[in-house]
């Protein structure tokens, strides 16, 4: 029952890059910072619905494993969802068609009211205007003894991280370097000496750091 | 006869901590930064004068032994060399004593007219005030088919970067979070693209990237 953060980083530490544009919505850069976890067999065939059974088997599969292993439910924001993109369409089901790769409930934070959407594979997106601690309470309730993801984006996580609510968080760390965008660790001066820090490098050169208490 | 930079970071790409005082000139949290560095056998002895034989021998050691290998001149900025922290003091000689860990000619960059200082140990502190083409030309005249390594401190290194004057940049990025600071990268997007990239994890876990060209 441990609250858990899984985001890829560069080595400035950037978790999102800049320049977003309606075509880009995560930047121009997003491609870099997530091709080694992108190229995994487990994100072809679990996100990308891959069946072709190519990607890299190694260190990065075994993360990309574990990030969908043992969640019960997760939180993310709005803008990870796609409100603030699509903020005039009450349609708007996420990016992720009608097959979304959690199967779990999914609390969104957001001032929006809109309708509860449910999907085939057990996905429920949920929208709710609450604190972190009142949404992690009721995700915790949800997920039934599973752990809980804080999703994204950088800004949500960035709340339950300065809030003290995260119990694990791991790190993907390429050695890239964006130059801009939002970074994860402002104003988390000394936010490891919480935590046993354990690192490990993948045939890609992705630092692996987990921060686990 | 390559140009080399080593620089101690932190996760989020912190090369100079805050909170720089006249008692602490490197800054509060410039102890955690170094310490897997300065905990190594070969720093121990070489900087710390320490003869007791101690400190770690494993990959950080390795690495900090490069440091010192092969280097014929270098050039700082400065600040490192201490004459922002003491700007009106003739007779200021460096942080190190008197048997500095250089052993070759050191350029400083500063606009201060200064005498050139020499050592026994063969360190010469020569100052001038010349672009940073111009003195690394100086520098590689100087070091005589050696490499050339450009010191620090933090600013002095980006200007050499964004330059495209430095063939070899080794990271030894430590898992510590400081959150405030002057960062090696900004506005160095896509720095990595220019160079062939390697890491190597420590027994403390620090990630040694190198960026060679």
């Amino acid at each position: 029952m441990a609250v858990r953060v899984d985001l890829n980083l560069s080595l400035d530490g950037i978790a999102m890059p800049a320049n977003q544009t309606a075509e880009n919505p995560m930047g121009e850069d997003w491609g870099r910072l997530v091709a080694a976890y992108v190229g995994t067999k487990t994100m072809r065939e679990r996100v990308l619905r891959d069946t072709t059974g190519e990607g890299t088997t190694g260190v990065d599969d075994r993360y990309a494993a574990a990030y969908f292993d043992g969640v019960g439910a997760e939180i993310m924001g709005a803008a990870m969802f796609g409100l603030h993109s699509f903020p005039d369409d009450p349609d708007w089901r996420g990016w992720w068609g009608e097959e979304p790769p959690f199967g779990y409930p999914v609390l969104v934070l957001t001032h929006q009211q809109r309708r509860t959407i449910d999907f085939a594979n057990g996905t429920r997106f949920e929208f709710l205007s609450v604190s972190p601690q009142e949404a992690l309470d009721q995700a915790l309730r949800l997920a039934g003894g599973a752990d809980v993801r804080i999703g994204g984006g950088v800004g949500t996580v960035r709340d339950f991280l300065t809030a003290g609510l995260v119990d694990r968080l791991h790190v993907a760390v390429s050695p890239i370097v964006l130059g801009q965008g939002t970074s994860l660790w402002d104003d988390l001066r000394s936010f490891d000496l919480g935590y046993a820090v354990t690192s490990e490098l993948s045939e890609a050169g992705v630092n692996h750091v987990t921060f686990a208490r």
